[in-house]
């Protein structure tokens, strides 16, 4: 004899992200919710009867819909709403909403970095017969900005539905390696000053795709900093998906995205002297 | 003087899973792609001029397209297919694909098992007044099946798009624990049998729902194992969401999927006796 | 005003490996505890008066010790093993033990897989020239002997203090990948026979080294697949670690290790024709 | 036919820390080290004579016995330090060292945060008879001090072997979660105040333990925060364990570390008014 305790429902893991325009300053919200659900669902379990299953495609599509006119920083506050929303449908007996908020720190008025993951790098090789490298890295910088870069003019093929984005938000984790042509007296402080023309330039260019932005980058380095003879860029491109809610009725002011991490753009390239 | 050098493009962590119908049994491929290119795109990091740079997401959606018709268990094959259809356009001068493959292992004609998180869950909690529970479990069990089961009849609101599926691909990664009323003899044997009795339940039972599905695997074990006083389930539906053909122009014959890490629908449930 | 409320504490991820030597095969047991206990140590949160706090330090090492004699498959057994030592200490009111097993696949009667996170590997490489690359490979193909594998004779200097070895358990995690001078008629079935050498040569041939154990593998593989012009190997040692049980005065049947992820012994070759 | 091509030898993800006491404040160095090598060891690829494979394990222990004396936060220096001490060992013909620097702010003199995984928390409960809960957290705030904890007079038994420790570093993953008996007005500025009140306290508080450390945060956050009616922790107690160098025949000057991710003390306690 089996019988059905408790039990819950929803979507997990559903990541969203907005920007709120300000006069001087752009913020941002990097969110990932769960949503769960309990209601009168034991025909479904055991009859498979579905008329009181809210579908958790429907749930995920709440999140973002309700985000774009009542998200804001009070995250307690839209956990709220959606509590109501849900409760208002006919069969829920009660909702949960746990929201997660990564952080980023605030760089310029429209960047940021979200750290963690960064690393120094320095390696040295060298053999018997006397021969050298010295380089340093940087792996992990991540950084975002809520616009300042476009993608536009590029060839279009049968398989091609990207739109054209004259203003886009743009994301990377920067990884960049560099040899020394001659070693810096200072390397920590040479490899700061790296760090901070790298942050520089992709705050404050405008750029016209992510290759465009790290020739920005990786030019002056260069131009800068003279120990350094070349220096090698990867920069995935951490799509953040427009989300629309047009399908869905409403007035897409496209502020809110879906930040997803597979698949990424993979932009790789070297510069030298 | 800073001078651009080796340079390439593309998509990584393209993820695709297919079926290939087959008479006595379906084969099932899970692949992840990397496609980088090579070509004349000096003035897109130079100068901003996207008109040579194939956009990613069209890269990504060539392996969709072409993998519906041309993709078979000869990876090396579709590898090349792929490499000659990007050298064909003009200014790509090089194509480098990488594709991994994650191994299934058959269970039956429809059902496999995709092994390697799997984990065998013992626990103990004591007291000094004498209370002892004891029980066992299963995590990371992962599964997947490419038809026998539904998803129709749900409630539609202002926020649903998705569509009834009459019969689906359905995977999960099983997590269930379960308490023992009494403790069986050979508790590895109990705890085999169990697995045993969930693997046939998901393979050979129709579902019309996850919930659905796992009310028969719990409640043959509950009828199974007299031991077991209660059991807990944890099922995230890890969506395979088919992968719209159509807007390419092409018949869409619903073989090709795009696997999906987040979000995951997020079914719990506890059946006793 | 403020009151401690329930509380525990213990030891989490103790990871301990154990073989159980057979006749005809060995059993090998692959394993993570968690272990929390509870009790009245109030002292220690509102005074830092440690008097009643078992580190849990101790704890885990109770886990290595115990497990030499008394733990087998039986994993409920054992953390009932445990929960009565933790229970016989004063101030310690209660226990809870979790285990949590890594299914490893038998090969051999000393030979083992642990599956998952195997790929396979394709990839093409081609340009607009006519040059044309293609490789295959296999990556995390994760394996495991409890015996036939030495490592002795090497040089000491001043931080050495690894002891020789004339027989120890060896595991890795294979990655290699080869190079198709010419490409064979149905790769499927070679990659499959490749993998089938690689395990055969690990599990039935003795090494004494990684490198040694490596080569055999290499040299079979361009003995017996003839389109194969090279191949190229990453075996990360993944040590299980002898656990030093004679300190706490108990005799070392060399049976119980410590497995550990970091540092790894990292060798890395190519072999060609 | 087959010949050994390329190949080299050593020990990747070599975890070392390194703490450098100054006047007004400690610096921090968390460290994650490759070291490569190569020379002529074709005899133990083919016949299996170790006699010039330098085991990785003495590679490891080079690094923390160079480490005490000469690692500074010139890393190149120190790379340029291992190879020079390589490439001196007969049958040596080159060395690669990789350095992987971990970020850690400074938060006081001896205080660092390391930051990454943090995540805010917010979360919300609400039925159909009204019943609402509402919550905050935070989960991943990594901090580290180096010194101004203390674990004494413990229970000592047969399996313990931990030393008494006077004045240890001490390093944990902040994961606190608590409930709000009255919403307040801002709850961003809340949260913020939360975080600032822990990080004080463990920064500036001396501990007799990690539940006595967790106690004064807890207790800090409860008199200081009058909306929030309970609060729990989990303090996963990060071990970086002293590195023994005396049995190299050197002087140990206890600021060699080595940070190990498994197993963690696991404290876990909740407090209310």
């Amino acid at each position: 004899m089996a019988k059905l305790g408790a039990n819950r429902w929803g979507k997990s893991a559903v990541r969203l992200s907005k920007v709120i325009r300000g006069d001087g300053a752009d913020r941002f919200l990097d969110l990932e919710f769960q949503v769960l659900l309990s209601g009168d669902v034991n025909a479904a379990y055991l009859e498979g009867d579905n008329s009181r299953v809210l579908p958790t495609d429907t749930t995920k599509n709440t999140v973002y819909a309700l985000a774009q006119d009542q998200l804001t920083e009070d995250l307690e506050g839209f956990g709220s709403v959606l509590c109501d929303h849900m409760l208002a449908k006919e069969g829920i007996t009660s909702a949960e909403v746990t929201i997660r908020q990564r952080r980023w720190l605030r760089e310029s008025a429209t960047g940021f970095t979200g750290g963690g993951s960064e690393r120094r790098l320095a390696w040295v090789r060298r053999d018997d017969a006397g021969m050298e490298t010295i380089g340093a890295g940087i792996e992990g910088l991540v950084v975002l900005k809520t616009g300042g870069s476009a993608f536009v003019g590029f060839p279009r093929d049968e398989f091609t539905v990207l739109p054209e984005a004259e203003d886009r938000l743009l994301s990377t984790s920067i990884t960049a390696r560099w040899v020394y042509a001659e070693l810096p007296s200072d390397t920590s402080a040479t490899w700061e000053s790296v760090r901070e023309i790298m942050l520089q330039r992709f705050f404050d260019d405008w750029s016209a795709s992510v290759q465009h932005q790290g020739w920005l980058m990786a030019r002056a380095v260069l131009d800068e900093v003279p120990e350094i003879s070349e220096i090698s860029f990867e920069l995935p491109n951490q799509h953040h998906l427009p989300f629309d809610l047009s399908r869905f009725g409403l007035e897409d002011k496209h502020t809110v995205f879906h930040p997803v991490s597979e698949p990424y753009g993979d932009i790789r390239f070297t510069v030298t002297r």
